[in-house]
């Protein structure tokens, strides 16, 4: 076989990435190492900036998320009780980001190849990537038994942070990472959400809590735990009372609870490895960088990322220039460092952490007091919370 | 002896305190365990917020800063190799900070205090506090062999971090501490300032530096050492040769270069005790509060406590109000604390750290790189810089 781009992993960042190209006359193959349905089984962000949004339109799927996602106008800090809300769309001069699960665009962009006949490997096995150095690369996997070869202009790594593509060069990437000293436990539940008009993050002295939905009949929320607890300790009922004892008063009356749909520990981590080019091969999303989910950056960045790249590889094959993708690594980690600064400072500010009873513990509240009452901090929060701008040429 | 108030220390905070109360009609007497001269010998910070200034005018000295104070509108951040102005009164609405030596301020006071005729007790040795759990509090010192009493309503600490006043209460006392891997090494130079309108922050590979000045022959210079550096260690031509090497090549340039009249080391510190009432004694300034010199808010903190406490006094001598002093610890520590974490901040900001070669000075790099291209971010900073609101009610 021989494409011009063969981009690894069929998640958002892939599927972003292949129906981009597509429109625009670049021919791609998609292989995945899992099932449609494991893919779609997998419950991660739900939150849009305007720019991914903007994507989803340029890439010919945007009518489900328009008339389907649900628009924030703005988010909720709880702490010491008291709910303080940043007006994100008054701040930012009238930014908003969509509630919209990334199961729902992933299904979004699976229909939309599917009807357009663009071809999709799923279940390749043993995938590995040859001679990206040079200028003939080469993609071979396994499936029903049998070795395949695609031939390729350049290869997109968009399979996520334990796939082939970044193990592939690992001795060529400098890694930076932190890992912090706590999870979130998660759970899915057919119950309206609290607080539909807006996220709500809560810090109090049993730690963080976040309120957040898929639609308007599915809500989704959190409980920071430490990282030794395990699903298994925290029954349905358990996590509804905790939830509650980390929200003020008010809010927690109004919880409606139902059993959970779907139940999980995560470890809340900050990673970047540099660069994100090596000759042809292009790392995007989850595969060079993964952010703690406060702040809702993970999968607009891995959109931003399929914004950089896309741009580039059609100004090589359109403009003959290889502009894009010679500063495709520069530019994509510019703006990835930003929103890695964002998603760390949020959960600092947000998380208790086990070791810091003082001063940090007290400079902690200082800056909740100081962002609720400064318009300038609020406004930093919010112009981050929506997007930073691309910064294309 | 008898008085309204006995003020432990003939710092700043204690002089500016005396001269408050005694405007207001409240006798005071100022114990101060060192000479006159050992007091004005001590160089410290030169930067005032325009409250500390508004303050100096209120207690009568407000002549000499008006007249010799260098109104600076706007700091200047150095990093990556370049300059970036922060216009602090363009985005604070106008207000802005003032070039003005401790030691000048001291001497106003100072001078002040003597043409009033106001008691003042230097050299006064072994100053103990009593008795301020009741109603009469008494302070018992030495001086010339003998033992002195002053009987008092209340007696206010501005003795520093090392004086006799928080040791008094040490029992009673919540410390919160964060102690910094590194020092300022500073010096006077009797050469003209190279940044006589703004305050230059900068942060290189090296290190940290600044330049800031007392007047326009008189200049403030600093840069970032580790902690086991001896004075010994720094000629005046190495400590030149250093600071050039942190700057921007044009700034480098046009350093005036000079002999020091004056060559320290001092460690960094946040810390803050906490309550800062115990009775009828209060503490107030360095006493009760220490933050890292970036950000220039140690002075200007001192004067704030001493605003919150003279109103305080006044309230309870003129409108038989005990308010002021029942809420004198929670208000001022509320503003306190945001100064710690905006010096914390600043001085996170713009060191390097020993320990964070990876993820932690990325993030720095990050926040510098938006920092610089926020609007928001930087009016954060321009109104911590300016000094947040007081709240006095």
């Amino acid at each position: 076989m021989r494409t011009q781009v063969a981009i690894i992993g069929a998640g958002p960042s892939g599927l972003l990435l292949g129906q981009l190209l597509h429109k625009a006359g670049i021919d791609n193959i998609i292989l995945e190492r899992q099932t449609p349905d494991y893919v779609l089984g997998r419950i991660r962000a739900g939150i849009l900036e305007q720019g991914t949004v903007d994507l989803l339109h340029e890439a010919g799927v945007g009518h489900r998320v328009a008339a389907e996602g649900i628009v924030h106008h703005s988010i909720e800090l709880v702490f010491a009780g008291e709910r303080h809300p940043i007006d994100v769309h008054g701040l930012t001069g009238g930014k908003v980001v969509t509630a919209y699960g990334q199961t729902e665009m992933t299904r979004d962009l699976m229909e939309a190849r599917t009807a357009e006949g663009l071809p999709t490997v799923y279940q390749a096995a043993n995938v590995s990537l040859h001679d990206f150095d040079g200028q003939r690369p080469l993609v071979r996997y396994e499936k029903d038994g049998q070795t395949h070869e695609i031939e390729c202009d350049f290869i997109a790594g968009c399979d996520g942070f334990h796939g082939v593509s970044r193990a592939s060069v690992k001795g060529a990437i400098t890694e930076y990472e932190k890992v912090y000293p706590f999870g979130w436990l998660g759970i899915l539940s057919d119950v309206p959400p609290v607080s539909p008009h807006a996220i709500v993050y809560a810090n109090s002295e049993r730690g963080f809590a976040l309120c957040s939905m898929r639609s308007m009949t599915r809500s989704r929320y959190y409980v920071q735990v430490p990282l030794d607890d395990q699903v298994e300790d925290w029954s349905d009922e358990r996590f509804w009372d905790e939830l509650k004892r980390r929200l003020d008063p008010d809010l927690a009356s109004r919880i409606i609870t139902g059993p959970s749909i779907e139940k999980s520990i995560a470890p809340l981590r900050s990673f970047v490895g540099e660069p994100m080019r090596f000759g042809r091969l292009f790392l995007a999303g989850d595969a060079a960088h993964i952010v703690p989910p406060t702040g809702a950056k993970g999968l607009n960045l891995a959109a931003s990322d399929v914004k950089y790249l896309s741009t580039a590889l059609v100004e090589h094959y359109g403009e003959k220039s290889d502009a894009g993708i010679d500063t495709y690594s520069q530019r994509a980690l510019r703006r990835i460092w930003k929103a890695e600064r964002f998603s760390w400072w949020m959960t600092s500010l947000m998380h208790r952490f086990p070791d810091s009873a003082g001063f940090g513990q007290r400079v902690q509240e200082a800056e909740l007091d100081y962002l609720a009452h400064s318009r300038a901090l609020s406004t930093s929060l919010a112009e981050n919370y929506v997007g930073l701008p691309f910064e294309l040429h």
